[in-house]
């Protein structure tokens, strides 16, 4: 089968690889009907992240399960499943208390990017939607696995709901379907920060009331003279740099929240900072399987349509161009056909 | 009146001070009842703040208002009043949020280990005991305006309640109010670190299960073996370091939370190991009025008897030797008589 591998920063490859099989009785392989390409992919694609070795690509997926180990029993055959970037049991304290992408059997997942792909954990892993979805809907399926959801959480740990100020630092896909998740949550007011008139745009469409063009301690500083200079109640950090997460501190009133999601790069936060600020910090890799079946519900209601992130669609054989695409920030997020 | 200046690290003298008058509308000014000498005040002592020119000392007091401005409705003369360290107006949104220490016209407070003290926002500030308390309760009293209340603050911060495992970081007074507050908020299990006999009693005293001896990643396996490997559900750190911040994220579950109120000096947290461990932090200087009303009924109630940190009392003259006690750890806290 055709499938991605990273060889080094900018060297992005379709390559014939192995086809994955079930390996363990709770393993299921899954046809790829849609991946993508993350934020997070671009880390390595620009150096940030080292690469020892070719590295398969690809933790967003959407499916049709081809085959299923012999203890998998919420998913069959035939089954259209939504999964999400990390693999967990379900079953664990810790996946109960909503956690899952801190399963205390958790698997990382990569080689998403292909068209198959053995997903471990299969009855923990994967939502199956009530019959096979209409094709149209298969993007905001796919953007379910990992950027909705992850906008999601951030939401949720900032404490986004009525009557609440939140403001969303980061206008890549995870920041846009934040201000959504936001909006779907009641907020009063979203303030994105942007420079991008496309990404603005998009962020007005998924609820934001304001744009801030300003970054960094300016972008801050906006904030609070936008809110009689106490600050945002809720902050969303979808970046992962140092400057993204002081400003969101900076940019949250005393007892206010930030949830932040980007992937720490350069991140230190100063505890005097924190300690004076009384903001609380929660965030991570997102437990997405926590919120999968709403999720999908909703996308199957059409209230939200988190597939408007997807402003690029390339054949999987294209993704280089797909990479440089996101790279240069010609494109939001690339969907892979496959 | 007499009152303690701090000169330069280790350089406590008591000395005549001009007599605190009412200045603004808004203020009163109490005779002390007793007040005490702060962990936080030895940061200084040791060398650790810088002390530019001499300071006066103390924030934490109980007292008989002596007097009070044109606009103060709440307290008057002969009342007998519990503060807390910042003074709040009470009524910012901040305040209306439970975040009295980040008021928007917040005053810290200082000059406390004297014969009387000044207090402004004497409204949002002081909270009136009903009749004058019974001589006895004076010591958990004035423990409710700083240690208590803070103590109170990072387990409430810290998520500690029914069914929960809470682990404190720091054996001081506010550590150890830790455990009494966890324990009134019903935590099934509280660990509580300490490597002093007369500390770790107290602890026992106050609601610990178990006392854990082993510090920094140490301390923090030990509470993970104890916890299946997953780490505690609630985590108060009551020190400041980086080592204490550590061991209390290293001590958390997945979806656990820190609540921090050591007051932060070197502390710089990685965000990498914040991002990967899902916990939630939040702290800083504890919104003590907001539990002042509640505190203060326990206390009566005789409930909890939080002034028992007190293992040390000295007259106001004594300072210099208060000071000693607690930095030689010959004492958890110095209560001075005035």
């Amino acid at each position: 089968m055709r499938g991605v591998v990273m060889h080094a920063a900018g060297d992005v490859r379709v390559e014939d690889l192995p086809m994955p099989t079930v390996t363990e009785p709770t393993d299921a392989v899954i046809r790829l009907a849609a991946t993508c390409v993350c934020g997070s992919d671009l880390w390595p694609y620009r150096g940030a992240d080292e690469i020892r070795r070719p590295r398969p690509m690809g933790h967003e997926y959407v499916g049709i399960v081809e085959a299923v180990g012999s203890d998998v029993m919420t998913v069959k055959p035939g089954d259209f499943v939504v999964g999400s970037f990390i693999a967990s049991d379900n079953t664990c304290e810790i996946c109960r208390s909503g956690y899952q992408s801190g399963c205390v059997h958790r698997v990382g997942m990569s080689g998403a990017q292909a068209e198959y792909l053995r997903v471990p954990l299969a009855d923990g892993t994967l939502v199956a939607t009530p019959g096979q979805p209409e094709a149209e809907l298969v993007p905001s399926l796919l953007a379910a696995s990992d950027v909705l959801g992850t906008g999601w959480f951030a939401a949720a740990a900032a404490q986004a709901g009525p009557g609440k100020t939140v403001a969303v630092v980061g206008d890549g896909a995870v920041g846009l379907l934040g201000v959504l998740a936001a909006r779907e949550m009641g907020a009063e007011r979203i303030i994105a920060f942007s420079r991008h008139a496309d990404r603005q745009a998009l962020a007005r469409e998924f609820g934001a009331t304001d744009i801030v063009t300003e970054r960094g301690d300016d972008g801050a500083a906006v904030v609070k003279e936008m809110t009689h200079g106490l600050g945002a109640h809720s902050v969303i950090e979808a970046v992962g740099t140092q400057e993204a997460m002081l400003q969101a501190i900076n940019s949250t009133r005393a007892g206010g929240h930030v949830g932040f999601v980007g992937v720490s790069h350069d991140v230190e936060i100063p505890g005097r900072l924190l300690f004076g600020s009384h903001v609380a910090l929660h965030g991570g890799p997102a437990p997405v399987r926590r919120y999968l079946p709403e999720l999908i519900d909703l996308i199957r209601q059409r209230r939200i349509d988190p597939g408007k992130v997807f402003d690029l669609a390339l054949p999987l054989e294209d993704a280089a161009e797909a990479y440089r695409a996101m790279d240069e920030r010609r494109a939001i997020k690339a969907l892979l056909q496959v």
